[in-house]
């Protein structure tokens, strides 16, 4: 297959798929996802992207319709379908629905919408560097809940690429939070500092990888709030996503940042695409 | 009919509607809506909710397939296929998709996708008082464009139902802001007093209308900050939402409220039910 989309038990080329419109992701975004790659057919940090979907669905209160083996061996095997090894590979689950809309829960025992797509895709290059610009988050107070009410993200990204930039770095009065689509994380005096797990950020499981890299390379780690002034000044700006493993900025607002410790830079990017090839290898 | 959908040209009874999988409102709930009653066909306040909507358009950079006019055309021929005159009547429309997932904008030149629901609702009885809660309002800062971006009314709506209460009443370290589908409002010493409509709320077209109504009956209105603290000692709690003209509150977090000015409050219902009766009587 080209591509493959999957909702409550039913397969298809995405372009063929239609959901009920009465799902409550077409009144209320009220649903959870993750998401990451494949290479060679395997899905890569698989078991902490499941984990993760499980809490955003735990933290909501919706019920998913399978145990996390179970998704897992659904997701693999459509991986297998795919004419190519490398893809994306979404999952979502969107809350049982009720006859007609209304903000509450169904109390008809329902369990969530399992939706999955999954298509061509690569990560991307680490050792190219990018371009960021800065905006206040306006997101609401549960960024740590992986949900589809991602208005915020997309009008950030679209700013981002109106600025011929990659992404939009939030800060709450000045202190960082993420990025539209990715966590952000200095380099500073020898350490990787990057803001703690709480409700402010999406905790990111590339993030998570950066932080075991940096444990395994003897680099210190912070995990502590920092302002966007520290990140001007940084040694080095990063960004990561589950297709952004670590790229370094070298613009933030038009103005130069980072490339003050390449040599540490690059020994964190290799370590962290070492673990994707190794993970990802052809067996 | 007995409710009726429409998506983009193609018209059905809401349990036979599909949308496409890779509309924007599946991956970043990236749609606004709008809503209102019909009594007699005739749609209320319609030229309000459309102005609210194309508003909602603007703010978001999403542009809609058609004229305000075509819309109004549109909304009522529906209504007039229905087979009751008392409709909810619901609109919305999506940010025009990509081919794949991407959270910036399309440039395929396409316009936004245009959903209609029809269905059988009444609004509530004006005079029955009704139970509130509070708590903190954790929404994101663009409360004043009325998107599917729901998730923390959603849960908030669950938490009203689980203790017994029509709504909550949201609040920022305790200034008031609405409540989770509806506004909220307070009588003190004869006056109106409601939270200004800055990015915190949703400019609520009932908060219109009972502003206007207060000009009709010569009682003052304070559009201007108000806490929790001044709700609980409020002469009258009120709410209001397109099916809501203006409830009263006698209970809120279990402590009794209001039933301080009922005469006043009777007669700013008495004035809003009478609007919504006649604009909408049989002719």
């Amino acid at each position: 297959m080209k591509n493959l989309a999957y909702y409550n038990g039913k397969y298809d080329e995405m372009e063929n798929m239609f959901i009920p419109m009465s799902d409550r992701i077409c009144f209320f975004g009220d649903a959870i996802y993750d998401a990451t790659y494949s290479r060679n057919y395997k899905i890569f940090t698989l078991d902490d992207h499941v984990n993760r979907f499980f809490n955003s669905a735990r933290l909501l209160e919706i019920e998913l319709p399978c145990t996390k083996e179970e998704l897992k061996a659904l997701l693999n095997e459509m991986v297998r379908k795919m004419d190519t090894g490398e893809n994306f590979v979404y999952f979502q689950a969107s809350r049982a629905g009720t006859p007609i809309r209304n903000h509450v829960f169904a109390e008809n025992g329902e369990k969530a919408n399992l939706w999955i797509n999954i298509y061509p895709k690569q990560i991307v290059d680490v050792y190219k560097r990018v371009k960021l610009m800065t905006a206040e988050d306006t997101r609401f107070l549960h960024c740590n809940i992986k949900t589809v009410n991602l208005i915020p993200a997309v009008i950030a990204s679209q700013r981002a690429k109106e600025a011929n930039c990659t992404e939009t770095v939030f800060h709450r009065s000045g202190r960082v939070t993420e990025c539209a689509h990715s966590n952000v994380h200095i380099l500073k005096d020898g350490a990787f500092v990057t803001a703690p797990t709480d409700n402010l950020i999406l905790p990111g499981i590339a993030r998570k990888h950066l932080i075991e890299a940096c444990g395994r390379l003897g680099i210190p780690v912070r995990e502590e709030p920092y302002t966007i002034d520290e990140l001007m000044n940084a040694d080095e700006v990063m960004i990561s996503s589950a297709g952004t493993l670590c790229s370094a900025a070298d613009e933030v607002d038009g103005k130069k940042v980072g490339g003050r410790a390449p040599e540490l830079l690059r020994t964190i990017q290799d370590e962290v695409l070492r673990e994707f090839l190794e993970e990802t290898k052809e067996c």
